[in-house]
């Protein structure tokens, strides 16, 4: 065995020097590899192949790009920028390369794709690799989609949010009561917990927030809160600013809660589909590495929320308590109405700006955000003090708000964290008007969230889509339904062309 | 709305000269653009965003990579080789961008993702989208990903199989009587089809044959074949081959039959997973663009291959046969012994040496090889002609192969496809060792098989396994069990690494 495994090292002696080709490839890690060079010609490379490449005692797993012609000397690897940062190798650094390991866990992948169910060690070992980026996109896009449809059992969840959590780190708080919310999301604008995290830990609850970026909308909270504040903070920078100020709002992925989520969530964005285990998973998964006991679950229901009936509201509820009651996390899921947007703004600028009206207490800020905050803070601090009286806990956390305690604690929170800015408006508005007299009817989410998309949100920050409407009012000829907020030309007119296929985006009944 | 949609254009105004980065991604489309470029600033485009590329009236969804620094001059664009092969720009043409239309059957695909029945015209809108490339790998392995394990119905394999024949070309034949065969797979060297198309058609019968690369084993039989002559023949070839010989043996995929399926086959190769339903549709949606009457279906069934228990390989006969119905072909399933590999070689040249030597009727030929080779062809010419007496058949089909009318009708094949032509030997050969004397048990085809891809099969013809036992057979110390062949050192020795960390490939019982 030892002369083999000594034979299949010496396949490794041939070296290239390593050149950052400025080639930026999203999250993927590509290799560049000319395709008369004595390595990919003693391997056998082909294009496609994933090859590992070792440097200065460390290893990455990267897809081959064959290079003909004289973009590189025939001694020369190219990396990406994704490879090159994670590399970060020094100058004149010359790396060595071999077929990458198979995977063996992609068996178990799979089994699943087959259909079985599978149990702890098999999950763990799947997420370990997951959290090693092992797996190509395509192999990880065959395990959302084996994992949708009702094909994970509630034990199966249960294996798979317990393996989520040990692939990262895991905070630990000296107090008992730790308070979370979450939103199921699919509602475009109801950013509620950059107002509820402010509210309870001004009255001295403690908050641990982290949040993700979006997955399939114009923003998440993360992106929303990254144009007031940093929210890359790693988990010590996290737990300092949550000792200090008894909250935070940081981006899940830099606190490496949860790892293998941030990896799922890349794919699920991608194919725009995350499924009921998964999503259960994946919430529970950050909560429990956050160490909550007692979490909140936002579930707005409506015709083109992420949640479609009260039905699969409820399927999901009783799987998600189930769940979190396997890691003693106490959990109440709250029905809301997802029938239309909250606020005004839909892209992560525009939305933040939403939350600013409602923490300084301003007369026009959007009602429906200020009292869906004010709920949901009051549910919440009901159910972490046991307090059956819900007016009571009302009356608690409006006085918090309506005080101004909540905007200084917001305050507080954003400079600890590194420091409040303000987001500027977009370079283009393009308002979309009512062609005649009437009464705005229903609004399509999913369509709406599609504009703001198109127009750059969430990676251009400032982009989206400002709604001037809602249902039931009644509006004039020219009146603007919303406007589109984009920072390139190309962008606005992608996401017009897209309004101008699909007229009734927000309905208008006319008289 | 024709002023929204002339907006829209207008943004295409921006052209790049289109230039041959020499950079091959295999089959991925790539685009290669500066990020600096007006193009990208105007359009927001951003890595790995989905950009259509407009030249010369042609088309081509791409996938973008952003170049940052001076690969590239601003007003340039790159293509790799899939790109620029597809799209052929001639000298000086520019090209103008747009973000990709938004794919509208991807709503679809998320509805089989999420479980549901798709029915005749969503799966017709999907293959139509699929042929034309219009999915990235990630969509099509959450498709693959959502069709598997038993999630397809009956009703749904059928009009799967209707879409996939209506994306392509059809062949119609004069004669009433047309025949054909396949091989689910799985048992290495199983290459019959290259001994039973010349039997039959030289007893006058019509065999069409498409045959397929390896999907997720070491050797297809067209690319076995290929190592005796050319195989990439368009329909009309194709069509002229048979009407001149009566059969052939050409590559599915260059005739254009069922280009859907080999999308599907891509993405199944990477993920090494091929469904039950997607077999059933991908088999015969080839047989029925081939315009095949009667077909018989050899399913090797053995704990390693690809059907392992009697009880599945009836449930695939009986789906074959009902979906079959629907198009008026007649399937005959047969159950076949698929406990050990057929033959000696494994990877197409090695498995070519064996089709010689059973076709030229060496004594040395590998037995098994044969047996069942005259086995399916007697099989075959009784379903066809309605003949009850296997015995005569099999008689018949013996005498064609001893006489030596095969071999001349299969050097005929090859001289009308393009030309014979015999294969070498692989540069290098590395024995595998007994490592004490014992009698030779389980062979472990999956295990074998990685062996001879890990070695360069099939993507390197000459390369494989050459095995140099069967079950049974007595072995004594430093007795080879198997020789892997292979063109690089590095291949080699990635192939004998595996081999070294799994023991026991070929079982033997020390006495």
């Amino acid at each position: 065995m030892s002369l083999l495994e000594r034979t299949a090292l010496t396949t490794m002696a041939e070296t290239c020097l390593l050149r950052r080709l400025g080639i930026d490839t999203g999250d993927e890690r590509v290799l560049f590899l000319r395709s008369d060079s004595p390595i990919c010609q003693s391997e056998g490379f082909s294009p496609r192949a994933r090859i590992q490449v070792h440097v200065g005692g460390r290893d990455l797993v990267t897809m081959l790009d064959v290079v003909h012609g004289d973009l590189l000397a025939t001694d020369e690897a190219g990396l990406s920028e994704a490879a090159w940062c994670e590399l970060a190798p020094k100058p004149g650094d010359r790396a060595s390369f071999s077929h990458a390991p198979s995977v063996e866990s992609l068996g178990l992948i799979r089994r699943k794709i087959h259909g079985h169910e599978l149990d702890d060690e098999q999950f763990d070992t799947i997420m370990a690799d997951m959290v090693k980026h092992r797996y190509s996109s395509v192999e990880l896009a065959a395990f959302v989609s084996a994992c949708s449809g009702g094909r994970l059992s509630q034990r199966e969840v249960v294996s798979l949010t317990r393996s989520m959590v040990a692939g990262g780190a895991r905070l630990h708080w000296t107090r008992h009561i730790v308070v979370d919310k979450h939103c199921i999301g699919g509602l475009p604008g109801n950013r509620t917990t950059l107002i509820v995290v402010p509210i309870l830990t001004s009255l001295g609850m403690l908050m641990p927030k982290t949040s993700s970026r979006a997955i399939t909308s114009p923003a998440g909270t993360a992106d929303t809160m990254e144009t007031l504040a940093p929210v890359n903070l790693d988990v010590l920078s996290m737990q300092r600013v949550v000792e200090r100020t008894g909250g935070c709002v940081v981006w899940g992925q830099s606190a490496h809660l949860s790892p293998a989520d941030d990896v799922l969530i890349r794919i699920e964005r991608m194919l725009d589909v995350e499924s009921e285990g998964q999503l259960v998973a994946s919430v529970l998964s950050k909560k429990v590495a956050a160490g909550a006991s007692h979490v909140i679950v936002d579930i707005p229901v409506g015709p083109t929320a992420k949640v479609r009936t009260p039905g699969e509201a409820q399927a999901l509820c009783a799987l998600m308590t189930k769940v979190a009651d396997a890691f003693g996390v106490r959990v109440r899921p709250l029905v809301t109405d997802g029938t239309a947007p909250v606020g005004r703004g839909i892209g992560p600028a525009l939305e933040a700006h939403d939350v600013l009206a409602v923490l300084r207490g301003e007369h026009l800020c959007p009602r429906d955000l200020r009292e869906r905050a004010l709920y949901l803070a009051a549910q919440l601090y009901a159910f972490a003090n046991d307090l059956e009286d819900d007016q009571k806990a009302l009356r608690i956390v409006t006085h918090a708000l309506d005080s101004g305690a909540a905007w200084s604690q917001f305050v507080t929170i954003c400079e600890e964290q590194g420091g409040m800015r303000t987001p500027g408006k977009a370079a283009y508005q393009q308002p979309i008007e009512a062609t005649a007299q009437g009464v705005v009817g229903i609004i399509d989410n999913r369509r709406l969230a599609k504009v703001a998309k198109l127009a750059g949100a969430p990676h251009v920050p400032l982009a989206g889509v400002a709604l001037e409407t809602r249902p039931g009012q009644t509006v004039s000829r020219h009146d603007p339904l919303f406007v589109i907020h984009a920072e390139t030309k190309g962008q606005l007119a992608y996401a017009m062309a897209y309004v101008a296929e699909h007229p009734g985006i927000v309905e208008v009944k006319y008289s």
